[in-house]
């Protein structure tokens, strides 16, 4: 006797056939006797389509609006099946909009950020005995227009409806079974981990592991929403994503995460004087590009180098920032660096343990990888290498690490 | 100067390419002044699509609630494409689903009737220079749930608007260029009308003419809304539907109809008692079968036979609940004829002028074409014929009234 909020990715609901089978998934926990609201994402594949659609009759130049009644119409038609479906089989089920919840959001179109979620009408029809199926991805804002969370935001609806709700827990089917302690596809002995904290989870994903959307690890953090991150496709049990707990600090790293998306920039011979890095950084962020490592070498004789890593899509913008800033700042050139990669080390229990980065190291060493960058947090080691270097850091580190062995 | 209200149906915005040029032609009207409400369908194909989707899940068998919500997508889609490519092109423009208007109906999914449109919110966006666009087809229950409007919806939508806007007048741009004397595939002497009353336009929509739904003509006749039918494809004039007038009155006979779609069941030998009518008609109309032409016989020696039509996919259903009534009401048979079609003259004229009907009967007669029922009405005469004779009771009726020649 659980109410539960179960989300379903896009893979998981790509077919009516494969929406029968979350039917058939579904059924069943309300069998035995769970409250249950179901969030769907889109068919997989149809966002993408319909974002061609608008980039192809706008020279790319969709207005965000418009965009967002565009594809909020991909969950419109997935809980329309799977209510229809649930109903057929004898279930008593109502799908919703996020206009009709409601999930109030801020205005910023394509990447609103909830604000509220109405409960009264879903503990309603929870009440009355309803499955509840809710379009994942969006909302509505105070003026009635329809907004959507951005990639992933499914997760994030599922998240915040049960913090709403006050769920017992949130699970999150998806195509794969579980957080792993590194991508199986680049280490056959990666692991599958039972259990992972927040911030864990959070530095993997921010560490180029796909498995979350990024804030709804966040939210289901603030308020405290344990998620089971498992299949759709069969029984195992998956991951749990929970608070940290003294079980967990037994395990000094919890995964190896590997980012391929990097490219590194350094401007060299700066003049090292207050204010100039915030001359390079600003106009970067003011055109939303994230830089994720910054290093900035030692200053000899009043000059220093200044390196930075960026997602490789945005190469050339940088590229063209840089030009006139360079010459404003004084520095000798730019070097740019396409062929990196970031391989980071994730795991709670580093917090107190020192030894995690010599550790690191020292592997990276021994199959001779140069490391060109460093950065560090509470738990997480990332370092940047030669991109071709990747597979065997990751497979380095996991061994490193006995990741593949259960604590 | 004018509010004019354009409906675009689905294969004038079945691609994008179409539908820039629905935005071009828009973008022209708004230039010249006027203000605008564009309402759109689903690109050509897609309701079907999306119709099968929901059959195929559910065996044929939707939750009608959960169908309204996938097939209203398909406006979704092409508003916010519309209003994008407007956006594009420099005219401010906003997308507005049923729902958010707000067009609010009855609780009749998949056939909805609209009770009331908030003119407020669309009213605002005018005064402030806005080109709006709205969802055809669909609306919102007092409930919030999302309704239809059924086939041929969006011609309503569009009325309904300009009627609760006080548009001076409707545009509606379809894959024709406007209402002919008759079918131009059935008889190449087929003549555009320039004008035609809505009395008339409703009497050849139920003969089998499908340039606009029913309802929406009655609720233009209902507050007066000129219609203007014209393709979305040319620059041709197209067909003002409008009240009747002297000028019209000119005209004996508009236009001959033909509908194919027609089986003739005879209930034979009938005890004429007071009441058998209602207990064959009854049960009918409780499965929604509708009954067109019905005529009795004169009663001989205590008995009749009874005869009417009704669509063809309807038979099946027809034949077994006769099947019980025959032998209740103590008939001797019932015969069946699913070879029949139907051909009607329709004309304001013949209200004042006697001798359609028998000038109808001579030009048929005189092509040997037996006519096997007949029906009438205030401006429509009505036959059944063998189908095989269809085409020719058409054309031989289009040369006796001289439809081909202007008035």
């Amino acid at each position: 006797m659980a109410l539960i909020v179960q989300k379903y990715g896009g893979t998981s609901v790509g077919d009516t056939e494969k929406i029968r089978n979350v039917a058939e998934r579904v059924a069943r926990v309300k069998d035995e006797g769970n409250d249950l609201v179901v969030v769907l994402s889109a068919m997989g594949g149809e966002t993408d389509r319909l974002i061609k659609l608008a980039e192809s009759a706008t020279e790319n130049d969709p207005d965000e609006r418009e965009y967002d009644v565009l594809i909020s119409t991909g969950e419109q038609v997935t809980i329309s099946l799977l209510a229809m479906i649930l109903k057929k089989m004898g279930y008593p089920t109502k799908s919703f909009l996020g206009s009709q919840v409601k999930i109030l959001t801020d205005r910023i179109h394509k990447n609103a950020r909830i604000l509220k979620i109405d409960t009264e009408l879903i503990n309603g029809e929870l009440k009355a005995g309803k499955i509840v199926v809710v379009a994942g991805f969006q909302g509505v804002d105070d003026n009635g227009n329809i907004t959507t969370l951005g990639r992933g935001g499914s997760d994030t609806s599922a998240v915040a409806l049960a913090a709403a709700l006050k769920a017992d827990y949130c699970e999150n089917f998806t195509d794969v079974d579980g957080v792993y302690t590194t991508d199986p596809n680049v280490y056959d002995r990666a692991r599958k981990l039972s259990r992972i904290s927040y911030e864990e989870m959070l530095e993997l994903a921010s560490a180029g592991a796909k498995v979350l959307q990024h804030r709804s690890v966040e939210l289901a953090k603030m308020y405290n929403v344990p998620i089971i991150v498992r299949s759709s496709f069969n029984d195992d049990r998956g991951t749990l994503v929970t608070m940290e707990d003294k079980d967990m600090e037994r395990e000094l790293v919890s995964g190896v995460t590997c980012d391929k998306d990097q490219a590194k920039i350094s401007v060299i011979h700066v003049p090292d004087q207050p204010g100039v890095a915030e001359r390079i950084f600003t106009p970067l962020s003011e055109r939303n590009i994230i830089v994720d490592m910054i290093i900035q070498n030692a200053s000899i004789e009043g000059y220093t180098d200044l390196t930075f890593t960026v997602s490789r899509k945005d190469m050339e913008e940088v590229k063209n920032i840089l030009y006139e800033v360079v010459k404003e700042i004084g520095a000798e050139r730019v070097d740019y660096d396409e062929k990196i990669a970031k391989v980071s080390v994730i795991g709670l229990g580093m917090k107190s343990h020192s030894g995690v980065a010599s550790k690191m190291f020292a592997a990276l060493a021994g199959e001779g990888i140069n490391i060109m960058m460093i950065s560090t947090s509470e738990i997480k080691i990332s370092c940047a290498i030669r991109r071709k270097y990747t597979e065997l850091a990751v497979q380095v580190l996991h061994d490193a690490f006995e990741l593949d062995k259960e604590n």
